[in-house]
């Protein structure tokens, strides 16, 4: 039957049907009501972040990456000096966007397997006074591992350098207070834990840098400052807004604050976490991380290591049973990830283990 | 009652109920099922401009404008000479994103009443030899003109320069062919005349550019190029797609083809401008453009003259009564815009043009 499949991904992910109901209207960009809605988006996400006194909220059109390429570029001076503390494919991806963009840009790298380490960060920092600001991934999706952010933004404070966190895949779920971690940006998106659709993101810029770094980005769609600007002035987006999008985040973000908000999100995705991990184990799978690393946002496996395996056939086979899993990110071991975000809950999780055991007894008949 | 309005507007605009019941799905974006329906969204647009053979086509997330500014800065060397043809309030936003870029740009700027002139296009050719790319906005939306695409691209083409075209409100409605009007880059979105929601756009990009373009974008966003063959490797999209818009997407061009593609829409839009423009010249409300000069896209009026007249309290007045109009774009003279497009007929137009009527009745109490 053609029913809708659970997503078992880290964003776009399985929205709940009042959301995706938020999509059917029609709104114009330059009307009043839409303006509201984009105010009331942006009032919610600076108070899930406890950030009104501190930062702003910069909505932005595209994908979660557009956002963080729009923080790197609007924050980073173009003789500025990025540090990027890499553990994974999304510490990785924000390098070759400041290369691109002729950002000077270095790497601290850590094994995938581990979280980053605020010690060698301070060693980097005593080292190289050159550096300006430092990008961390709070949960890095590549592998799951959840990255030391008050830690790293504590030792970023201590040296005067700036922080821009990519917090895609954490923010909503994990609790972060900007009024106790310092950052300069911090990057998320309307379709990760906010269980909002896809198709826009948003970045926190503390208020005293919004005069600072104007000038500093060289395209004028990812000019948060810009942006910034013109919708403090009209209450308007610069340029056409995902208006369907705005609406089902805001119908999301609803849902999100009566649910019990960020701590209640976060319980539910433990719990989600919780079966996972132990209905996976029981398969006899492997965990890539120790627990301890893991965030519960997306757990990565070991493959099987049966003869005749293939991603694509246990992909096929979940699949066929209603479930998506994703593919692993490592380019040495081979393995692959299950989410446990969304709008799921620990019955969907253990509805999918279940596939998963079906489909691995097919692989060993 | 809380009825949706229509949109007169020139995008975000209105859709069909059947667009919208679309986005309530969600798609895994690594999944072969969005993976197809991104491949037939390629093809189709692909078939409308007639490009199979000459062009390809590279989606991007975001508006419309960030398509543009992919296209400008993918295009344009970092050492070339961008020349924009100047009418409006788009080609003004084309020169600004080709400064911040750090492209050289020049403008031949035309009154904005007048479309641009392919004659002083060629004056200007001959004496700048250092002009790699011209930049043309088909129908600009700031007026509503129409400008000479066929005669620009065959001056363009005669001089060897390249031509970018923004295409981004004539895309679907008026006829282009590939085949005999050549081009680098032309550059539409989803929620424009092929009645799609907001939140993507496209460019169509001249095959044997794919190899010469490389490395000219400085932002990893916006490359069209590394975007291009990813997506043709993987089937995906680079970064996470608005997976609702694209599917909406798929469903609009299926109404646009069984609607009898662009012939069929150009028709419908035609009825719909001599339709607003006999209703509203009845009602004593003046054009700003000459007709001949018109395209049945958008249309500016000039603010009606009588004291106490304001823009905000006549859209007020027929927003209330279900309508929502455009402001104007013109810098010295008072306007007001009214879109053609959107899924709206006659029938749309005329009550529309009824509640401007009452709305005015009003002002002359």
């Amino acid at each position: 039957m053609d029913r809708d499949k659970i997503l078992l991904t880290p964003g776009p992910l399985t929205t709940t049907l009042q959301t995706k109901l938020a999509m059917l209207r029609d709104w114009g960009s330059w009307d009043s009501d839409f303006n509201e809605l984009t105010a009331r988006v942006r009032d919610s996400l600076l108070k899930i972040l406890n950030a009104q006194a501190t930062h702003v909220v910069v909505p932005l059109q595209g994908s979660g990456t557009f956002s963080v390429e729009a923080a790197v570029t609007t924050v980073v001076p173009r003789d500025g000096h990025l540090l990027v503390l890499d553990n994974g494919a999304y510490c990785k991806r924000a390098v070759r966007i400041a290369e691109q963009a002729g950002r000077k840009v270095s790497m601290l790298s850590f094994d995938e397997s581990q979280a980053v380490d605020p010690l060698a960060l301070a060693t980097k920092l005593d080292s190289d006074k050159s550096i300006t600001q430092v990008f961390l991934v709070h949960c890095e999706t590549g592998t799951g591992v959840l990255n030391p952010l008050q830690e790293v933004a504590d030792v970023c404070a201590r040296y005067g350098v700036g922080l821009i966190v990519d917090a895609m895949s954490s923010f909503g779920a994990l609790n972060i207070d900007a009024a106790s971690v310092p950052f300069d940006a911090l990057i998320a998106a309307s379709g990760k834990c906010l269980e909002g659709v896809p198709g826009m993101g948003f970045v926190f810029l503390k208020k005293s840098l919004i005069e600072r770094c104007k000038g500093n980005c060289q395209s004028l769609s990812m000019d948060l400052i810009d942006q910034y600007h013109y919708m403090e002035r009209t209450g308007q987006w610069r340029f056409t807004p995902p208006t369907h999008v705005v609406a089902a985040l805001h119908e999301a973000i609803r849902q999100f604050n009566e649910e019990g908000g960020q701590s209640a999100r976060l319980a539910r995705y433990r719990a989600n976490c919780a079966a996972l991990i132990s209905g996976m184990t029981g398969l006899g799978l492997k965990l890539f991380l120790e627990p301890r690393l893991q965030a519960p946002i997306i757990v990565t496996f070991h493959a099987p290591t049966f003869q005749g395996y293939s991603f694509k056939a246990l992909y096929e086979s979940v699949r066929a049973k209603g479930f998506v899993l994703y593919p692993g990110k490592l380019t040495s071991i081979e393995t692959f990830r299950v989410g446990c975000i969304g709008a799921i809950e620990v019955n969907e999780i253990e509805q999918a283990v279940h596939a998963v055991s079906c489909a691995l007894s097919e692989f060993r008949k």
